[in-house]
């Protein structure tokens, strides 16, 4: 049994979290964090968690919830976060950190994203990204993972492996994404009220997302040559799911036929992505931790396609996918 | 060549109210206000109104604002729409108080359900409630009228000719009413937030709610005995558009079918009065002034149906609409 | 391990029920049937079940399915049902019958409502209703349950304590019933097209939806007098989730207070009904088998509000509950 | 006053159109067709219109329609819309229409895109294509106008001027798009019942949608070179609205800056497109004839982002604009 803190438990990936906890037979949550003072019960916080689980969140400082917890999940704002993880490591924690600090391995390109310095440098580079599929060996050896975005996570999942076989063209990559709103997170805000949001499409942080560095990063390594993707998001009238639409220059001449049979192949083994002949729809993945994947071939561009729940296998699936494979549990533990 | 102006602009009945103004051909847009000092553009508030309308918001006194206009039309908060209505009526303009203020007779009925003192007390009895159907004579000479709530207009609207013949009962009437959820204003709030709100249906102001003294005045007045509903309205994930489903006691031994010949009598010469055979939706009404209705026997009980778009029939087209008729226009005039 | 079959597995029904059976640790999935011949997997029936679930959808005789089967739930519509239930029960099998063919006891009253002749009447006085917080003793040792219906489950579980005591008067109870449109099946139809649905609110079935007799049945045993409510229905633009809101003469002076008391003593060991202080959201329970209840005094009605997920607690996992109960498994495996 | 006539007149671009010529001061509708002999009335058909057009749907013959109406807006289905066209353009009407029979000018690319031969191909090299910011000169003195697809008006809208100017490279355009479900039309579809679409996001048509010759041939013509672009379509969980992200390489260094300035000047006098600073949101447009604009440069890449309203500017306002500039009446009559 792994003792189990959440920090930062009043945001949806947090609840989130707590939902697949709950089935997880080998967890025992011990401790949930808030910077406020007023020890709100998780039932208050979490209206669907009532009468499922008897905690209230408290503002607990490193050292008290190292005391609690063998393993913490951190849901804390980026810079907040890693200021707190380096204690925790400190004090003999494992930690999944959900929030961007750990993802990205150059503090410089933290800094001209994020806007701050970083709190924590050194750690960046020797830091495993948390994504199973890319970096599984890693990730079970890891004291602490950093869980992808959920765009990166999509994104990442759509191209590597047409980039590392060669398939498409790293430069010039476009990836329009698509995401329901839970992503914007639980802080109520004027374009995110209701009767805003609702019945309306738009994009939003074109050409400043800060996913985009992580999702160069990678697929730069990947690709062996720095790749730099044109990213632009756009926010859904509907709670989860997102979809990214990738369009990148074929490098050699391949069918659609042939990439699908590349996909599969990279994916064969994997238990949470589906190489599909269809259209993902993000419904088809909804309150999973599945990736849906297509691609097809148009006019010499190739088309890749990527399904997720951006709260599951964009955040807290992907995070449970992490602890098992550091705790050695199976891997689907909870997840299926 | 009517000037107008808005107070209290930045809302959504003000952004509708402007949709329909600039339709009218009698009407001149004169002054906008809000109690901002940085008199944003109308585009940069309502942007569907940009390249439509040439004016800034601005924070003017009642004063200035007679000077530039002959009727006002009053989207303030309650209480603080009184005090200014008064200053305007005094220099001579006409006025449409879309607040509750002038809607009650009784100045201790408005501090039992508004916790407030009324500004202007006296004003209260002699004001005219602007539901045409009902007071149309009333309100073509008034120079102060009192637009209706929304759920009450639906639910006068449904009841009133019912109660006057003697069809149901006065008491122990349930009026279950849903609302679309820009009938909560523009304000972001936690549980309108898009990811609260969407996918979810829930009661809110369960026997608190402030249209409550409202409909039970006007249903007094039409039942010529004291009437007392039970009301109880619920969000819809859903922009606009409001339905009310009200269950009273038969009176009398009265098939559907009488009872919609009775409706259809009381409506034969309403431009905005649907009666109609089959169950009202309220995407039929959305965008538009009209109210459908449609009445049942179910058991002994008599069960009423009135949809409206709460912006419009319930807001700023009922406004136009009184509008018209205190200023002898044609008064479907911009609203068909 | 329980070998579990499913009859007309193609709809949301099946398809939530297939989700919960997926994490039931004694159960294994044998057989799938549909009246088509062509044989489609599961996968592409319900595509979020793709590579989770390796069978097709068979055209299967009752023998063939008694065969390969202990518990057979069955998905199918009223008439067709009963037809083949009594056979399998013949073959030994038990049953969870979704249809509403064995809620009913009395014949005549299905035929006055359904408009067919029972198949099977003598099996109908004698078949325990799934409802486990009324009826768990009986569900525990029967071959056969009849699920309940989703308007059904939340309306009697918001009503039958306060019937019982005596609490509210049985005669003139409204229920006004709201549901996310997934509860209409999966069909489609033109006014259940998304742009005929989508941004709408209509009430159907007013005084003929065949839940009437379900309600009236059980409430009448439980306040041991008959019972004849009027029910309305309502869809809502939102995939899942019902609200019932439930309008009762007061028997006795009670406040909110002393009701919430008398349902928190009804409910205290059950595991899946949750009597809240606050208004029931639908979102709260989306997803899980939960019903979550209030009550309030209003002008001396009594108004009670329960919410439930409509193909959970309305239909798979109560189903589950039961399929628990008849096998002595824990009530709550595979819906926590 | 105009004579005007509806064909096929029971889907949503009709009753589009229906809503904005019932405010149009020049028209008298004299004729609904459609195919089916039960003539209903257009209130049955359209319940939002009850009480506002006194009209039945009749199954007329060409020689009738052209009996009863000088101009004609045809909202058949392709093929269908060709064979009446030509004979009512042979009695002497005038024709506004929908369908794709004449947007495209050769018979060839008709044939490859929409498998069936045209039943009249002389016509279509000489058919103006209906986008006024185009063609105005042309629509004027046109007898039949081929109204614009609603993706080829938003992408044309906000590549052409970029195209002309030479501010972007005409090979490797990328058109991702996303689109309302009233874009699918009004039949009722599996994959468009209501549980199916809502809280769903997917791709559909991917590099074979037929717009995408239509976009192609304009663009083309503008860009005074072949353009051949990746097109791919994806529905959105809301009823109306349609926005394009489309991605092209810079031909010329030019800033987002000079990019809107570019944009500006192309559109400096008219009066449905508005480029704006911010992003356009379909929100903004909903309802109206707009279409909004912006544009960026990132990394190396223009993005052009365009907003319009599916049913409006993409279809039946634009057909009102049509016929304004076909008769010499404002260009904005009926649609501010």
């Amino acid at each position: 049994m792994v003792r189990v803190a959440i920090l930062g438990a009043t945001g949806y990936t947090a609840r989130e979290l707590l939902h697949l906890l709950l089935r997880h037979p080998e967890v025992e949550i011990t401790a949930l964090t808030t910077r406020q003072d007023s020890r709100p019960h998780v039932g208050e916080v979490h209206p669907s968690l009532r009468d499922r689980l008897d905690l209230v969140l408290e503002n607990l400082t490193p050292a008290q919830v190292a005391e609690r917890a063998d393993c913490v999940f951190g849901c804390l704002p980026h810079a907040a976060s890693a200021a707190i993880v380096s204690q925790l490591l400190a004090a003999g924690c494992r930690v999944v950190d959900f929030s961007a600090d750990y993802r990205l391995n150059d503090p410089e390109v933290y800094r001209q994203w994020y806007h701050v310095e970083h709190p924590d440098p050194e750690r960046m580079p020797q830091t495993v990204y948390g994504l199973p599929e890319l970096f599984r060996k890693s990730i079970c050896n890891a004291q602490l993972v950093a869980n992808p975005g959920c765009y990166p996570t999509a994104a990442i999942l759509a191209l590597a492996p047409l980039l590392k076989e060669g398939a498409i063209a790293p430069q010039g990559i476009v990836i329009d994404a698509k995401s329901g709103i839970s992503g914007a997170g639980r802080s109520p805000k004027p374009h995110l009220h209701f009767p805003e949001s609702n019945e309306n499409l738009l994009p939003y942080g074109v050409g400043t997302h800060r996913h985009t560095p992580e999702i160069d990063q990678i697929l730069s390594t990947w690709a062996q040559v720095e790749t730099n993707v044109v990213f632009t998001p756009h926010l859904i009238p509907m709670d989860r799911g997102e979809l990214i639409t990738a369009y990148a220059d074929a490098s050699i001449e391949m069918s659609s036929d042939d990439l699908l049979d590349l996909l599969r192949r990279a994916y064969a083994d994997e238990p949470f992505v589906r190489v599909i002949d269809d259209f993902p729809a993000t419904k088809n993945v909804a309150n999973t931790n599945f990736c849906d994947i297509t691609v097809r071939v148009v006019r010499g561009k190739v088309v890749v396609f990527g399904a997720i729940d951006n709260l599951i296998k964009g955040a807290s699936g992907a995070a449970v996918q992490n602890f098992n494979l550091m705790h050695s549990f199976p891997e689907t533990m909870a997840l299926r």
